[in-house]
C-alpha cells in the first residue's frame, strides 16, 4: 500500500513515522515544500529570545534519520499543487529545478498546516516585515534582528504568538510596540483576568495600542514606520502576528469539503469528504468535546494526535478521535495564561446558559512563603450543571491545573461533580481547597 | 437547634463556621482540648525550617474571630471525655481547673483528628523526643531547636512527614538521620521512582538507614542516643514521624462503630452508626473512588470537605461526598512527588487485574531551556481498560499536573479516554505529549 502524505510537519511526520513503525511493508511519501520537517514551531519565540541558540535546535528529528533510519521516503522541496481524487495522484513542482513530480496514493494525508494571515495593505510586503510560523521565518527573523540591529519592533496582532514575541523581543533588548484594531486585548479572556496580562505587558515595557487599525506601512530613512488611523509607529522590523488561516486551498481546489474557517472537514476518523484522503493538524477541523460541534483550534498536540490516528486508520487499527476541549497555555513574562473550554460568551453562543464567577485566590497555602495571587474564571451551565470552561492567570500553579478541568470537560462533568473531585495539596503547592475548587465552590451557588 | 461539635481544627471547625453561616439561629457549640484552633497542621515543616517565623503564622482564624463575629461557643481547654448516645450529650473535663462540663446536642459532630503512633519502647518518654501533629508540638519542636542549640537529629518513620521534617531541619543546618524498620523507603511508590527520592535525600546530605529497626532510645552525657538492632545513631533530637492513627476511642467507647484502621465509619452523609451522630476528618473513613471501598487517608482537602457536608447535613441541606481518590502531594528538597489513586499492589489487592507503566519525560519541550526529566507511573486495570492510579516524581511540573489524573479516577476513564484528554501544551510547560499523555500511551499498549 501507498502511504502518501503532503506535509512534512507535526501531524504529517508523526503520520509517517507511525505508519513505517506499525506496517512496514507500506510504502510511505512525504512531500514536504520547505527543506525543514519536525519541528517545534511553538519554540520558535524561546529561540528567538536567544541570540546565541540555533535555529536548527528546534529540529526534532533530522530528514535523515527518517529516510535512513526509517525508511520513509521524504522528498523535501517537493511543492505539492493538485490532487486528483478520481485518478488518486498527487502532482506538483520539484521547488529546485521547477521539474513536476506525480505520485499515485492508496490513502492519502493532508497535512499543509496553517499559514500567517498577511493583510492585504501597502508595505506588508516592505524587507523588515516579517511573519512567524515556518523555522525559514525564524531563521530570517533572527538574522533580521542580527544584521540590521533591531532596536524598535512592532507587533502586529496581540494574540499568544505575539504576546511570546513581546516577550521574546525584550528579553533581546528590543523596544516592542503592538497595535491591534480591536480595543480587547485576549477579547476571549475575562476582562478581569486580561487586566493582569495586561498590566504585565505594561510592566515590561511594552506599549499597547489596542483599537488602532493599521493602514499601512511605509518605508522611511531610518526603517520602517507603521501608520495607524491616529498614530504612526517607527520600528527596525515589523512582526506580522494577526493569526493564522488553514492552508486548504489544495483540498478545496480538488472538491474535497471545507467548512468552518475553511479548515478542511474531517469526521473522527479524520477521513475528508474522500474517503481515501484524510487531513490533520493546523488544516483540518476537529469536535468540541464542549459543544459537540466543529471547531477550529490550531495547536501542535491535536496535529501530532491526529497524525497518529490517521496511521492508525490507514493501516487497519480504525481509531476515532473525542475531539479536542480547546486548552491552550502560554507564558508572557513572568505570567502562565492558561484556559480550556468555552468562555462566557462562546457558551452563550454555544446555546447553553451560561454563568461564570472569577475567584482570587493563592498559589501556596496559607501563611506560605512566596505564594502568589493566582485568578480563576469558571463557566458553568445552568441547565445541566455541567461545567463548560475554565480560565486561569498568575504567576504560578497555573499552566497545569488547567488540566484538571480540560478533564472535567471530557467527561461532561458538572460542576457539583468537580468540586467533589480530590485534587492535590500540600502547602508549597497550593491552599488546602484548590483555587479551582474554591471557584467551583463559588460557581455552585449559580448553577 | 444545638450542634455540638468535639475538636476545633479543620474539619471542626469548617462545620462550625458554616453551619453558623448557612443557619444563624443554630447554636454551634465547639469543644476543643487544646487552646489552639484552625490552624496549618501541614505548614508546620516550613515553619520549622524558618527559625525567624512565629508558630503562630499557621493560625488561619483566631478563636476571638470565631466567637465575636462568628457567634460561635468556642470553648477551648475544653477535653471531651465521654458520649451518651442515648441522652445526646458530652462531658468531659476544664483543662484548667479540672472542672467537669456536660452538654446536651441535638447534632453532634466528632472531629477529633489523630494524633502521632509513639512506639511503646524504652526511651520514647524522654525529653528531646518529640512528634509533630498539634500547633503545640510545632512550637515544642521550635523552642527545642533553639534552647538546645539542636545540631544532629534522628527522624523515625520516613513518611512525607518525615521527610518534609529532613528538609526543615537540613534547611537549618542540622544533620539528620532517618530510621525505619522496613527496607523500603516510601513502599507504595513504583521502586523506580522511589530511587529518584532516595538519591535526592542523600544528595542533601539525609542519612538513611531502612531495614533498622529502633529497640530503644538511651539518654547520654551529650544528648541521646537511637539504639536499633545494628546500630547506634547519637542525636540532640528525635522525631517520632512513625505515622498517625485516628481519635476514635471517645466514639468507640459510645458504642460507635469504627472500622478500617478503628477510623470512626461514616456514610456518604458523614453519619456515624448513630445517625445523631457525625464524624469528620482525621478521625473517619471515607470510600476510596477507584476501589468503592472503605479506606483511612488523613489529610487536609477531605478534612475540610467533610466539615462542611456536615454543616450542610445538619442544617437540612443534604449532602453526600463522593470520596477521595487518595491524591496526595509533597516536596522533599529540590523534588516534587504526587499520587493518585492505587499502586500496582494495591491496585491488586483491590481485585483488579492490573499492569504498569514507567516512563521518563520532560518537564519543557524539545529544546526548551531548563527542562528537568520527569517520572511518571501509570496503573491500569486488563478486565475493564480503566486507569486506576498514578505516581510522578520530578524537579517541576508534578504537583498540578497529578490532579488531571485525580479527576479522571472521579470519573472512572479508561486508559484510552484519557489518552485522548486535551492537556495544556507550551514549550515552557510541557513536551507536546504530556508527560502523562506519553504514559497512557503506553499503558494503552498493555491494558
Amino acid at each position: 500500500m501507498r502511504f502518501v502524505i503532503i506535509g512534512g510537519d507535526a501531524a504529517g511526520m508523526s503520520a509517517a513515522s507511525r505508519a513505517k513503525r506499525m506496517q512496514p511493508d507500506t510504502e510511505v511519501i512525504v512531500l514536504e515544500k520547505t527543506e525543514d520537517v519536525s519541528y517545534s514551531a511553538c519554540g520558535m519565540p524561546y529561540n528567538i529570545a536567544d541570540a546565541d541558540r540555533e535555529v536548527e535546535d528546534l529540529v526534532v528529528r533530522k530528514a535523515e534519520v527518517f529516510r535512513q533510519k526509517q525508511g520513509i521516503d521524504l522528498f523535501t522541496g517537493y511543492r505539492a499543487e493538485a490532487i486528483d481524487p478520481v485518478n488518486r495522484t498527487v502532482t506538483g513542482t520539484i521547488v529546485d529545478n521547477g521539474e513536476p513530480f506525480r505520485f499515485v496514493y492508496d490513502r492519502l494525508l493532508i497535512a499543509t498546516g496553517g499559514r500567517p494571515i498577511i493583510p492585504d495593505l501597502p508595505g506588508f510586503d516592505l524587507p523588515g516585515v516579517l511573519a512567524l510560523k515556518s523555522l525559514e521565518d525564524g531563521r530570517r527573523i533572527k538574522s533580521f534582528i542580527r544584521n540590521q540591529s533591531v532596536k524598535k519592533a512592532v507587533i502586529a496582532g496581540m494574540g499568544y504568538i505575539g504576546l511570546e514575541m513581546a516577550e521574546a523581543l525584550r528579553e533581546r533588548n528590543i523596544a516592542v510596540d503592538m497595535v491591534k484594531p480591536r480595543p480587547d486585548l485576549l477579547p476571549w479572556m475575562h476582562r478581569d483576568l486580561a487586566a493582569i496580562v495586561e498590566k504585565e505587558l505594561i510592566d515590561n515595557q511594552v506599549g499597547l495600542h489596542a483599537g488602532c487599525t493599521i493602514t499601512g506601512i511605509e518605508k522611511n530613512a531610518d526603517g520602517l514606520n507603521v501608520v495607524c488611523e491616529d498614530r504612526s509607529l517607527s520600528a527596525d522590523m515589523v512582526l506580522a502576528a494577526i493569526g493564522i488561516r488553514p492552508n486548504s486551498e489544495l483540498a478545496a481546489d480538488a472538491g474535497i469539503e471545507t467548512g468552518i474557517n475553511d479548515a478542511i472537514s474531517v469526521n473522527r476518523h479524520l477521513q475528508t469528504s474522500d474517503e481515501a484522503i484524510y487531513a490533520a493538524g493546523d488544516c483540518a477541523d476537529a469536535v468540541h468535546v464542549v459543544t459537540g460541534e466543529k471547531t477550529w483550534i490550531p495547536l501542535a498536540l491535536r496535529a501530532n494526535r491526529a497524525g497518529w490516528a490517521v496511521a492508525d486508520n490507514v493501516c487497519g487499527r480504525p481509531t476515532a478521535l473525542e475531539g479536542v476541549a480547546g486548552t491552550s497555555v502560554f507564558k508572557v513574562f513572568n505570567l502562565e495564561v492558561a484556559r480550556t473550554g468555552l468562555s462566557l460568551a462562546e457558551a452563550r453562543r454555544a446555546d447553553f446558559e451560561p454563568v461564570e464567577v472569577v475567584i482570587k485566590s493563592r498559589s501556596r497555602a496559607h501563611a506560605h512563603p512566596g505564594a502568589q495571587t493566582i485568578r480563576v474564571n469558571l463557566v458553568g451551565d445552568t441547565r445541566s450543571g455541567r461545567l463548560l470552561g475554565a480560565q486561569m492567570v498568575g504567576p504560578e500553579g497555573v499552566a497545569h491545573r488547567i488540566n484538571a478541568v480540560a478533564v472535567a470537560l471530557h467527561n461532561r462533568m458538572t460542576a457539583a461533580g468537580f468540586s467533589q473531585t480530590d485534587l492535590a495539596y500540600a502547602p508549597p503547592f497550593s491552599p488546602v481547597w484548590d483555587p479551582l475548587l474554591t471557584a467551583a465552590n463559588q460557581l455552585l451557588k449559580k448553577v
